[in-house]
């Protein structure tokens, strides 16, 4: 490692982000708080981050050359999304401390190898099977995992690369255009509502849960999260357990999302993990005195963590396509409204998001 | 003025910002909360500022050609310190919507002119009286105003430029000191306590007041500002109105703070306006919604302004000088750590802030 790194990383210190887009920009703004820089590297030339970032590199994710000069030039290093190039991370963590892990990434990055980690620590998901298109499939396997949804392993966000398989026929008829990419069969899950649990580890182990919020989805698409979900005491503290052992089971350092179905049985079935801060997580900014994006960089600086208890019970509406157009009308309710300051308008485009609080010993709740 | 100019300023437009201090750093980083660029004009090579601006640029506060095209970049223009050269803010005017006015400015910037602005409009103040030190003095003003405090007319903050006089003869010593520079000489005020209200004027007129919050001094410098005042409501009440009034004489539009004191008697006399976001402001980051800093930004770009109401108590402590070397143990305490981002801590620099809240109904309140 390079002798000008410096860890923890002090007030002062410059953090390096991988990727430039609201999670970026959050994560930046969150820094600037305290006092921390902020170094974006975005493959785009007018990525949301770059703006309120101390410095910017524009690069492709996998130039050895913009890496290693970005590396240098910071302390630490986290990503704003999953999908970075594996051998990218490895290769930054050699120079930097590089922040979740290879491993956690790896892990994270594949919904079958998520799968097996969290069958091999004990954390209870939907049944599932491997599906390789280039093979005939495994119809006695398959057939008791229906009515299913069939998965891409990698590189799936806001429902691109799923489908509905509800019989044998109709999965005969997604293998084809599923070419070679390779895919996961998982049990549709009857479910009452989803929740999230947005956690923080820090180097030293200790770990920190907010509460977990109900995520409601449109279109695949996060439309609104609520914090408190309609859970039991019981399951709200279940949910952070396995959330808990899942960070410990990564030997993980930052911010993570653990997303659940909640069974009409009340059981809790992790649905999927998201190494990185993350949209049921906005609300911490307006409800908690310490948001999921300080909170990460926290982890990530080797700062200790921020108490996660929130003050209030929170709302947060997503502003996607043209529902940011109402900026005004937005901008006249009692509401904190987020704009991520993307030039484009387009269709399922997470734009911004509102958030509207209550007294947490409020009549609804 | 040019025709590129966009009022009201749309998401993704640009406010221009004179001064590059922490105020116009956390001005910067509420305009990116939604949506809105900040391009910062500074003389400070080093500004904090800079770090989270979409556009940065570093000049003298009088050079005219890079004011200009300062001014052609954005779309309406304000300034965090109030010791912008008048002809400076007069030629933005020319070019872009520019708020607070040249003449709200030319008000607040001199203590005596500001106090008789205060007077005629019915506002009250502690006695005073103008005091020219090339002349011998008006020894049978000054007796009767004794015990008072002298101070200059302009470019005093934190407690620069002030004498305490209880004597004639006390007055005599400070005289020659202040060689040529107009002074004026003000009661000196047996307070209780001070408190001050931030509060807003859009451009349509509509006021926005937050709650006032006592500040405690040391040294001259704001140490810590607490809300809710021990104000009755009557007095919260009349200290807003008091505000209102200001920023109505002032034909304001922005954010402003008025500083007053509170007497023994419960009389509520102004001591100073600042036509600016405040340093006793800081607590509505977490305690509102809209921040004073977000709402500034609201009035200047022709926004609707944003609710003022209070979701906490709130207690906000100045780190000062050394005090933010202390930050790994004050970012294990509960509260919302704010460093400015500042390269080097000298005594008396503010560096930083910590904001505690509480519900609403604690014990304490």
């Amino acid at each position: 490692m390079s002798p000008t790194s410096r860890y923890p990383v002090p007030p002062g210190g410059i953090i390096g982000i991988l990727g430039g887009g609201q999670l970026g920009r959050m994560l930046a703004l969150a820094g600037a708080n305290v006092g921390l820089k902020c170094h974006i590297y975005s493959d785009a030339a007018d990525a949301p981050a770059f703006d309120v970032a101390a410095e910017c590199t524009f690069g492709r994710y996998d130039d050895q050359r913009l890496l290693a000069a970005f590396a240098r030039n910071v302390d630490a290093i986290t990503f704003e999304f999953e999908n970075v190039p594996s051998g990218t991370i490895e290769m930054l963590a050699r120079e930097r401390p590089t922040h979740p892990s290879a491993l956690a990434l790896a892990i994270t990055q594949d919904r079958l190898v998520e799968k097996n980690f969290l069958s091999r620590i004990g954390v209870a998901t939907t049944a599932y099977a491997a599906l390789d298109a280039s093979k005939s499939g495994h119809p006695e396997v398959n057939r008791n995992l229906l009515p299913a949804v069939l998965k891409t392993r990698r590189f799936g966000y806001d429902g691109k690369g799923q489908w509905t398989i509800r019989t044998i026929a109709d999965l005969e008829l997604v293998l084809p255009r599923l070419k070679n990419v390779p895919a996961i069969l998982e049990r549709w899950v009857d479910f009452a509502f989803e929740c999230s649990v947005i956690a923080a580890r820090g180097g030293d182990g200790i770990f920190a849960a907010y509460d977990p919020p109900e995520n409601i989805h449109g279109e695949h698409i996060l439309r609104s999260s609520r914090v408190p979900a309609p859970l039991t005491s019981a399951q709200s503290q279940e949910a952070k357990a396995i959330a808990a052992r899942i960070a410990e089971g990564l030997d993980y350092v930052g911010v993570l999302a653990v997303e659940f179905f909640v069974t009409r049985e009340g059981g809790l079935l992790v649905n999927e993990i998201a190494p990185r801060v993350h949209n049921s997580g906005h609300w911490t900014l307006e409800a908690c005195l310490v948001s999921q994006f300080e909170q990460h960089l926290r982890a990530i600086a080797g700062w200790p963590l921020g108490y996660p208890a929130r003050h209030s019970n929170a709302v947060m509406e997503n502003l996607i396509g043209v529902e940011a157009e109402d900026w005004q009308t937005l901008a006249r309710q009692t509401g904190a409204l987020h704009l991520y300051g993307k030039r484009e308008i387009r269709p399922g485009r997470k734009m911004g998001h509102v958030t509207r609080i209550s007294p947490l010993s409020a009549p609804n709740e």
